[in-house]
């Protein structure tokens, strides 16, 4: 008989080799301010939570459509499109695990900009993959031709992008679409945060593909639910890869909830707006460099050293996240919290040696 | 500027070939006997319920806890292993995704038997891996030696099996995993209406791996939740493929609170099993064929055609499942309702032509 460890080798060699995606750290339970996984700091909208309680009914016991219909039409209705070009997942990360399992196969190249969101490496390893990583310049811009290595199959381009909170203008984002000969992700995860998006590129650019999120404008990371907007040809391929029951009863309720309450989305981005301005002002008069952010995080790299203020806040249960990409300064990306919650952080970093 | 059908032309070709998984139907809203897609008739323990209706807090503005330690402890606790050999998925059919993307790459061969769950074989396609399909005889028995190919990289087992509700005995499977050189997915998607099942032989057989859901036995199909049973080396590199987040928080405090109501269990297995025989001894009467369930269904095949019986009861709003696969009876795939929907179904079919 052969031991638990000989298990291993029954696995598929590019995933032995990996090491798989470490999210941010998730503390549970406990007093502390968590500052590191850009959740939103306001409840989800009343309205939400009524539509959850709602939706626990003996009705559970029956499969959730596995289109998503209703959560669809509400989603089409509110970006001026039609249901057919929506589809949900289990997140936005399980959109972009489908997204890569329909273009990305063994081999293939997929691109990226870093630094960036880190699991897009991670989901074209799992296919086996190849990353192409283009790199930001010290002002955050890119460039576009270099996204055009022959054979790339897909790009990814987080936009806010994630440290940086930096945003693409949608011109310039449609200017990297008519480069490609691939399909654009334009991950939209901050989008709510942003002054511009980039769903009306759609239009005129049928490989531009739209992802986003309910964790960071909505306040439901802990529901799992996204979706992206794209072409309909393109939405029936994906159809075929997506588990036919990905998106559950209840977050699919929840997110239509969400979407109607465009008043509580635009009450909270504007407290979350202030406080960002507020936050990276002080952190700018405190010797750090702090970029123009359009998500509800704030980039922070020079001044006090990021790795010693990691720690020094993490020791009084204040946690941010410490990012190192080589070829850049470490930083930290600080989450926009409440007044309350940036306020004793701008407090503990005052008094930091 | 491309045409949106244009678009197609991205898709990875294995994906652009596949028809895509088709669900049984969902019929949404109205009034109807739904008794095709084998979900339970009884509503979910008032227990989960309150469970749930506790979650939906501010809290759900966190991210979940990504391995779901809670749940998972629970789990284990109640099939005597550790934590470490449980993983928790977006249902069963993310835990089969899961473990097809690690094992099985483009060209691998994956085993399974027929007539059984369909969405094996779309699964291996989606990975562009080859079936290897194994053939129940007329009695719903296997040859466990015809799995055995040369290259087979993943065997699945739906146990009891879809659509005749049969089920292998422990000792057999046991034999079947000793004849492999690969993992043995036994699927007890339905292991909690049988007389028996494998969890046992994952101590002196590593390369099994049990897959249950919550779909049936504990009536929440809408929420999603699933989880398996593992070697803990082979849950830890299945741990690399899984998203971050693919169970919600409301699904993992109520797949928690679900488990700690066997109590809750075991009455509506007692009723679903009495009706089961009942209905099963109906339509034998009836001159129809049934084997002999150990799921929330019956298998029914011979008599009057089943092809027209569909139809009728789908004219009555009474939706059965029917299946045809090549080489065996076209049949009449039966969830196991209440007792009232049961009597309402049998009085229809006694009254059709």
């Amino acid at each position: 008989m052969e031991s638990p460890a000989e298990t291993r080798r029954y696995v598929l060699p590019h995933i032995a080799r990996m090491e798989g995606y470490v999210p941010g750290e998730q503390p549970q339970g406990g007093t502390f301010i968590k500052l590191n996984t850009n959740e939103n700091p306001y409840p989800p909208s009343s309205r939400v939570k009524q539509a959850l309680v709602e939706a626990v009914t003996d009705g559970l016991r029956l499969y959730p459509d596995p289109s998503g219909l209703a959560f669809r039409k509400t989603a089409a209705a509110l970006h001026g499109v039609e249901p057919d070009m929506i589809l949900a997942g289990n997140g936005s990360d399980d959109v972009l695990t489908i997204l890569t399992r329909t273009f990305v196969g063994p081999g293939d190249l997929a691109a990226f900009p870093t630094p960036s969101y880190l699991l897009y490496s991670t989901l074209i390893s799992l296919q086996d993959g190849r990353a192409h990583v283009v790199p930001f310049d010290a002002d955050w811009r890119l460039d576009l031709d270099a996204f055009r290595a022959p054979g790339v199959r897909l790009v990814y381009l987080a936009n806010p992008n994630s440290p940086s909170g930096t945003a693409i203008a949608p011109a310039e984002v449609a200017a990297l679409a008519e480069r490609l000969d691939c399909p654009l992700v334009v991950d939209e995860a901050y989008g709510d945060f942003a002054r511009e998006n980039c769903i009306a590129l759609l239009k005129d650019h049928p490989n531009v593909i739209v992802t986003r999120s309910f964790s960071k404008g909505y306040s439901l990371a802990g529901l799992r639910l996204g979706y992206l907007v794209a072409d309909a040809g393109i939405v029936a391929e994906l159809n075929k890869v997506k588990d036919s029951y990905n998106c559950d009863a209840l977050s699919l309720a929840a997110g239509k909830a969400a979407l109607e309450d465009q008043a509580y989305l635009a009450e909270t981005r504007s407290k979350i707006l202030a406080t960002r301005s507020r936050l990276a002002d002080a952190l700018r008069q405190s010797g750090r460099t702090v970029t123009d952010s359009q998500a509800n995080f704030v980039w922070a790299t020079g001044g006090p050293a990021p790795e010693a203020t990691f720690q020094e806040l993490k020791r009084r249960s204040i946690f941010v996240r410490l990012m190192r990409y080589p070829g850049y300064p470490a930083g930290l990306r600080i989450s926009v919290g409440t007044d309350a919650e940036i306020d004793r952080l701008l407090e503990v970093l005052r008094d930091l040696p």
